[in-house]
Protein backbone atom coordinates (compact mmCIF):
# COMPACT_ATOMS: atom_id res chain seq x y z
CA UNK A 1 0.00 0.00 0.00
CA UNK A 2 1.53 3.29 -1.37
CA UNK A 3 1.52 5.96 2.36
CA UNK A 4 0.49 8.80 0.00
CA UNK A 5 -2.59 10.31 2.05
CA UNK A 6 -5.85 10.12 0.22
CA UNK A 7 -8.77 11.91 0.22
CA UNK A 8 -12.14 12.19 -2.37
CA UNK A 9 -13.77 15.00 -2.91
CA UNK A 10 -17.44 14.08 -2.86
CA UNK A 11 -20.92 15.78 -3.41
CA UNK A 12 -24.26 15.21 -5.63
CA UNK A 13 -24.22 16.11 -9.72
CA UNK A 14 -23.42 20.00 -10.17
CA UNK A 15 -22.57 20.53 -6.56
CA UNK A 16 -19.23 22.00 -8.09
CA UNK A 17 -17.09 19.00 -7.15
CA UNK A 18 -14.58 19.78 -10.31
CA UNK A 19 -14.42 23.59 -9.47
CA UNK A 20 -13.52 23.34 -6.36
CA UNK A 21 -11.37 20.71 -6.77
CA UNK A 22 -9.80 22.90 -9.36
CA UNK A 23 -9.34 25.75 -6.45
CA UNK A 24 -7.81 23.14 -4.78
CA UNK A 25 -5.35 22.33 -6.62
CA UNK A 26 -4.05 25.77 -7.64
CA UNK A 27 -3.66 25.92 -3.94
CA UNK A 28 -1.86 23.24 -2.90
CA UNK A 29 0.56 23.71 -5.51
CA UNK A 30 0.96 26.91 -4.76
CA UNK A 31 2.28 25.79 -1.37
CA UNK A 32 4.36 23.60 -2.99
CA UNK A 33 2.74 20.11 -2.87
CA UNK A 34 2.84 17.44 -5.97
CA UNK A 35 -0.90 16.81 -6.38
CA UNK A 36 -2.31 13.72 -8.44
CA UNK A 37 -6.07 13.45 -9.05
CA UNK A 38 -7.89 9.94 -10.22
CA UNK A 39 -11.72 10.39 -11.29
CA UNK A 40 -13.88 7.55 -12.90
CA UNK A 41 -14.93 7.99 -16.52
CA UNK A 42 -17.59 6.82 -18.40
CA UNK A 43 -16.92 7.17 -21.95
CA UNK A 44 -13.96 6.40 -24.06
CA UNK A 45 -10.39 6.75 -22.92
CA UNK A 46 -7.72 7.30 -25.41
CA UNK A 47 -4.64 8.93 -25.20
CA UNK A 48 -4.07 9.56 -28.86
CA UNK A 49 -5.89 10.61 -32.11
CA UNK A 50 -7.39 8.14 -34.64
CA UNK A 51 -4.72 7.27 -37.05
CA UNK A 52 -2.23 8.23 -34.68
CA UNK A 53 0.82 5.71 -34.42
CA UNK A 54 0.22 4.97 -30.34
CA UNK A 55 -4.06 4.65 -31.32
CA UNK A 56 -3.00 1.80 -34.15
CA UNK A 57 -1.32 0.21 -31.17
CA UNK A 58 -3.66 0.11 -28.95
CA UNK A 59 -6.47 -0.92 -31.93
CA UNK A 60 -4.29 -3.48 -32.90
CA UNK A 61 -4.98 -5.15 -29.51
CA UNK A 62 -2.05 -3.49 -27.29
CA UNK A 63 -3.29 -3.83 -23.48
CA UNK A 64 -1.23 -1.16 -22.50
CA UNK A 65 -0.13 2.08 -24.87
CA UNK A 66 2.44 4.39 -22.78
CA UNK A 67 3.56 7.35 -25.09
CA UNK A 68 6.58 9.55 -23.72
CA UNK A 69 7.38 13.42 -24.54
CA UNK A 70 10.10 15.53 -22.65
CA UNK A 71 7.84 16.96 -20.23
CA UNK A 72 4.78 14.30 -19.79
CA UNK A 73 3.95 10.80 -20.13
CA UNK A 74 0.43 9.20 -20.85
CA UNK A 75 -0.51 5.51 -20.47
CA UNK A 76 -4.21 4.22 -21.44
CA UNK A 77 -4.37 0.42 -20.28
CA UNK A 78 -6.76 -2.29 -20.61
CA UNK A 79 -7.93 -4.40 -17.16
CA UNK A 80 -9.99 -7.21 -16.29
CA UNK A 81 -12.21 -5.27 -14.15
CA UNK A 82 -12.08 -1.83 -12.67
CA UNK A 83 -9.17 -0.98 -10.74
CA UNK A 84 -10.12 0.24 -7.29
CA UNK A 85 -9.29 3.36 -5.88
CA UNK A 86 -6.16 1.99 -4.03
CA UNK A 87 -4.79 -0.12 -6.65
CA UNK A 88 -4.87 3.24 -8.74
CA UNK A 89 -3.23 4.75 -6.14
CA UNK A 90 -0.58 2.56 -6.53
CA UNK A 91 0.57 4.50 -9.77
CA UNK A 92 1.31 7.77 -7.87
CA UNK A 93 3.80 6.67 -5.03
CA UNK A 94 5.76 9.88 -5.56
CA UNK A 95 2.80 12.53 -5.40
CA UNK A 96 2.42 14.42 -1.40
CA UNK A 97 -1.24 13.99 -2.17
CA UNK A 98 -3.89 12.24 -3.83
CA UNK A 99 -7.25 13.97 -4.58
CA UNK A 100 -10.08 11.71 -5.63
CA UNK A 101 -12.89 13.56 -7.59
CA UNK A 102 -16.14 11.24 -6.42
CA UNK A 103 -15.27 7.53 -5.29
CA UNK A 104 -17.86 8.18 -2.20
CA UNK A 105 -18.51 4.65 -1.86
CA UNK A 106 -14.76 4.38 -0.78
CA UNK A 107 -13.19 4.34 2.49
CA UNK A 108 -11.40 7.52 2.38
CA UNK A 109 -11.28 10.65 4.32
CA UNK A 110 -13.66 13.22 2.67
CA UNK A 111 -14.84 16.60 1.72
CA UNK A 112 -18.38 17.07 0.99
CA UNK A 113 -19.33 19.61 -1.48
CA UNK A 114 -22.56 20.85 -1.11
CA UNK A 115 -24.74 23.93 -3.17
CA UNK A 116 -27.69 25.13 -2.48
CA UNK A 117 -30.52 23.40 -4.37
CA UNK A 118 -28.33 20.62 -5.77
CA UNK A 119 -27.49 19.05 -2.94
CA UNK A 120 -29.63 16.56 -0.91
CA UNK A 121 -28.75 14.21 2.10
CA UNK A 122 -25.33 13.97 2.59
CA UNK A 123 -23.03 12.41 -0.21
CA UNK A 124 -20.49 10.87 2.66
CA UNK A 125 -20.69 8.94 5.42
CA UNK A 126 -20.77 11.39 8.41
CA UNK A 127 -17.96 9.17 9.76
CA UNK A 128 -15.90 9.91 6.81
CA UNK A 129 -16.19 13.51 6.17
CA UNK A 130 -13.29 15.80 7.34
CA UNK A 131 -15.07 18.70 5.91
CA UNK A 132 -17.92 20.62 4.55
CA UNK A 133 -17.94 22.98 1.60
CA UNK A 134 -20.79 24.83 1.10
CA UNK A 135 -22.20 27.86 -0.51
CA UNK A 136 -24.90 28.52 2.49
CA UNK A 137 -24.97 28.22 5.95
CA UNK A 138 -25.56 23.76 7.03
CA UNK A 139 -26.25 21.89 10.13
CA UNK A 140 -23.16 20.13 9.36
CA UNK A 141 -22.63 17.64 13.26
CA UNK A 142 -19.34 19.49 14.04
CA UNK A 143 -17.86 18.59 10.76
CA UNK A 144 -15.41 22.02 9.68
CA UNK A 145 -17.61 23.94 7.38
CA UNK A 146 -16.16 26.14 5.03
CA UNK A 147 -17.39 28.67 2.39
CA UNK A 148 -17.23 27.64 -1.02
CA UNK A 149 -14.79 30.73 -1.43
CA UNK A 150 -12.54 30.03 1.41
CA UNK A 151 -10.36 27.32 -0.36
CA UNK A 152 -7.01 28.75 2.29
CA UNK A 153 -9.45 27.42 4.66
CA UNK A 154 -9.47 24.26 3.04
CA UNK A 155 -6.11 23.85 1.86
CA UNK A 156 -4.99 24.60 5.95
CA UNK A 157 -7.12 21.68 7.36
CA UNK A 158 -5.67 19.36 4.70
CA UNK A 159 -1.82 20.53 5.58
CA UNK A 160 -2.30 20.27 9.12
CA UNK A 161 -4.04 16.99 9.04
CA UNK A 162 -1.92 15.26 6.24
CA UNK A 163 0.99 16.97 5.21
CA UNK A 164 2.94 17.97 8.11
CA UNK B 1 14.36 -3.30 -12.78
CA UNK B 2 11.05 -5.10 -14.47
CA UNK B 3 11.80 -8.98 -15.61
CA UNK B 4 9.57 -8.08 -18.39
CA UNK B 5 11.45 -9.03 -21.83
CA UNK B 6 11.64 -5.26 -23.61
CA UNK B 7 12.51 -5.10 -27.50
CA UNK B 8 12.76 -1.74 -29.70
CA UNK B 9 11.60 -1.82 -33.38
CA UNK B 10 13.24 0.71 -35.17
CA UNK B 11 13.92 2.27 -38.86
CA UNK B 12 13.80 5.20 -40.71
CA UNK B 13 11.01 7.37 -41.09
CA UNK B 14 8.53 6.07 -43.32
CA UNK B 15 10.07 2.64 -43.30
CA UNK B 16 7.00 1.28 -41.73
CA UNK B 17 7.94 0.74 -38.12
CA UNK B 18 3.80 1.05 -37.49
CA UNK B 19 2.60 -0.70 -39.83
CA UNK B 20 4.84 -3.81 -38.76
CA UNK B 21 4.01 -3.33 -35.24
CA UNK B 22 0.08 -3.23 -35.93
CA UNK B 23 0.90 -6.96 -37.46
CA UNK B 24 3.16 -7.77 -34.73
CA UNK B 25 1.48 -6.90 -31.98
CA UNK B 26 -2.02 -9.12 -33.35
CA UNK B 27 -0.13 -11.87 -34.09
CA UNK B 28 1.68 -12.13 -30.43
CA UNK B 29 -1.89 -11.26 -29.44
CA UNK B 30 -3.55 -14.06 -31.35
CA UNK B 31 -0.71 -16.34 -29.23
CA UNK B 32 -2.25 -15.34 -25.85
CA UNK B 33 0.75 -12.51 -24.54
CA UNK B 34 0.18 -9.81 -22.94
CA UNK B 35 1.49 -6.58 -24.93
CA UNK B 36 2.61 -3.28 -23.18
CA UNK B 37 4.04 -0.65 -26.19
CA UNK B 38 5.85 2.47 -25.68
CA UNK B 39 6.71 5.10 -27.89
CA UNK B 40 7.78 9.20 -28.04
CA UNK B 41 5.60 11.04 -28.76
CA UNK B 42 6.48 15.27 -29.67
CA UNK B 43 2.65 17.02 -29.69
CA UNK B 44 0.21 17.27 -27.01
CA UNK B 45 -0.94 14.58 -24.72
CA UNK B 46 -4.06 14.54 -23.45
CA UNK B 47 -6.53 12.23 -21.93
CA UNK B 48 -9.43 14.24 -22.34
CA UNK B 49 -10.93 16.74 -24.55
CA UNK B 50 -11.23 20.41 -22.88
CA UNK B 51 -13.49 21.37 -20.36
CA UNK B 52 -14.12 17.75 -18.96
CA UNK B 53 -13.43 16.82 -15.63
CA UNK B 54 -9.95 15.56 -15.35
CA UNK B 55 -8.54 17.94 -18.30
CA UNK B 56 -9.80 20.59 -15.98
CA UNK B 57 -7.68 18.92 -13.12
CA UNK B 58 -4.91 18.74 -15.28
CA UNK B 59 -5.23 22.69 -16.50
CA UNK B 60 -5.03 23.99 -12.81
CA UNK B 61 -1.83 22.43 -12.11
CA UNK B 62 -2.33 18.45 -11.28
CA UNK B 63 0.75 16.56 -11.41
CA UNK B 64 -0.78 13.52 -12.48
CA UNK B 65 -4.14 13.18 -14.06
CA UNK B 66 -5.95 9.09 -13.59
CA UNK B 67 -9.25 8.43 -15.24
CA UNK B 68 -10.49 5.07 -15.09
CA UNK B 69 -13.47 3.24 -16.18
CA UNK B 70 -14.72 -0.36 -15.98
CA UNK B 71 -12.07 -2.12 -18.49
CA UNK B 72 -9.23 0.56 -18.79
CA UNK B 73 -7.66 3.55 -17.22
CA UNK B 74 -5.69 6.49 -18.43
CA UNK B 75 -2.79 8.33 -16.63
CA UNK B 76 -1.34 11.55 -17.60
CA UNK B 77 1.29 12.84 -15.67
CA UNK B 78 4.26 15.38 -15.95
CA UNK B 79 7.99 14.75 -15.13
CA UNK B 80 10.62 17.07 -14.72
CA UNK B 81 13.09 15.60 -17.85
CA UNK B 82 11.85 12.73 -20.62
CA UNK B 83 11.61 9.13 -18.34
CA UNK B 84 14.50 6.61 -19.52
CA UNK B 85 12.56 3.67 -21.73
CA UNK B 86 13.55 1.42 -18.31
CA UNK B 87 11.58 3.73 -15.83
CA UNK B 88 8.50 3.64 -18.40
CA UNK B 89 8.68 -0.22 -18.44
CA UNK B 90 8.46 -0.40 -14.55
CA UNK B 91 4.66 1.36 -15.28
CA UNK B 92 4.26 -2.09 -17.00
CA UNK B 93 5.19 -4.95 -14.90
CA UNK B 94 2.23 -7.59 -15.24
CA UNK B 95 3.35 -7.52 -19.20
CA UNK B 96 4.97 -10.61 -21.13
CA UNK B 97 6.39 -8.42 -23.59
CA UNK B 98 6.78 -4.38 -24.02
CA UNK B 99 7.87 -3.50 -27.24
CA UNK B 100 9.08 0.32 -28.06
CA UNK B 101 8.56 2.03 -31.45
CA UNK B 102 11.71 3.82 -31.92
CA UNK B 103 14.09 4.46 -28.80
CA UNK B 104 16.88 3.42 -31.50
CA UNK B 105 19.17 4.89 -29.61
CA UNK B 106 18.18 2.43 -26.58
CA UNK B 107 20.19 -0.65 -25.33
CA UNK B 108 17.63 -3.20 -26.26
CA UNK B 109 17.31 -5.49 -28.34
CA UNK B 110 16.28 -4.37 -32.24
CA UNK B 111 14.18 -5.20 -34.76
CA UNK B 112 14.93 -3.22 -38.26
CA UNK B 113 12.56 -2.35 -40.20
CA UNK B 114 13.45 -1.57 -43.95
CA UNK B 115 11.69 -0.37 -46.51
CA UNK B 116 13.33 0.36 -50.37
CA UNK B 117 13.58 3.95 -51.00
CA UNK B 118 12.80 4.97 -47.66
CA UNK B 119 15.78 3.31 -45.01
CA UNK B 120 19.46 4.15 -45.21
CA UNK B 121 22.13 2.65 -43.67
CA UNK B 122 20.97 0.78 -40.72
CA UNK B 123 19.55 2.24 -37.78
CA UNK B 124 20.45 0.29 -35.25
CA UNK B 125 23.68 -0.96 -33.92
CA UNK B 126 24.49 -4.14 -35.45
CA UNK B 127 25.41 -6.01 -32.11
CA UNK B 128 21.80 -4.98 -31.11
CA UNK B 129 19.38 -6.09 -34.11
CA UNK B 130 17.77 -9.62 -33.25
CA UNK B 131 16.42 -9.86 -36.43
CA UNK B 132 15.38 -7.57 -39.95
CA UNK B 133 12.61 -6.99 -41.45
CA UNK B 134 12.62 -6.05 -45.22
CA UNK B 135 10.51 -5.79 -48.32
CA UNK B 136 13.46 -6.89 -50.45
CA UNK B 137 16.84 -8.82 -50.05
CA UNK B 138 19.58 -7.45 -47.85
CA UNK B 139 23.39 -7.68 -46.82
CA UNK B 140 22.26 -8.46 -43.69
CA UNK B 141 25.82 -9.64 -41.77
CA UNK B 142 23.96 -12.99 -40.50
CA UNK B 143 20.99 -11.11 -38.58
CA UNK B 144 17.98 -13.27 -39.29
CA UNK B 145 16.23 -11.58 -42.21
CA UNK B 146 12.41 -11.75 -42.49
CA UNK B 147 10.35 -10.47 -45.20
CA UNK B 148 7.51 -7.78 -44.21
CA UNK B 149 4.97 -10.52 -44.66
CA UNK B 150 6.06 -12.68 -42.64
CA UNK B 151 5.03 -11.68 -39.40
CA UNK B 152 4.30 -15.32 -37.80
CA UNK B 153 8.20 -15.81 -38.42
CA UNK B 154 9.59 -12.47 -36.62
CA UNK B 155 6.72 -13.44 -33.59
CA UNK B 156 8.56 -17.22 -33.68
CA UNK B 157 11.62 -15.61 -33.45
CA UNK B 158 10.44 -13.43 -30.49
CA UNK B 159 8.83 -16.65 -28.28
CA UNK B 160 12.08 -18.47 -28.82
CA UNK B 161 14.01 -15.97 -27.68
CA UNK B 162 12.06 -14.47 -24.65
CA UNK B 163 8.79 -15.86 -24.29
CA UNK B 164 9.61 -18.98 -23.09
Amino acid sequence: MVEVPVISVVGWSNSGKTTFLEKLILELKKRGYRVGTIKHHHGRIELDQPGKDSYRHAQAGADAVIISSPDKFGLVRKTEQEWSLDQLCELLPDMDIIISEGYKKGDKPKIEVYRSGYSKEPAAKQEQLIAVVSDTELDHNNVPLFNWNDVAGTADLIEKKYLR
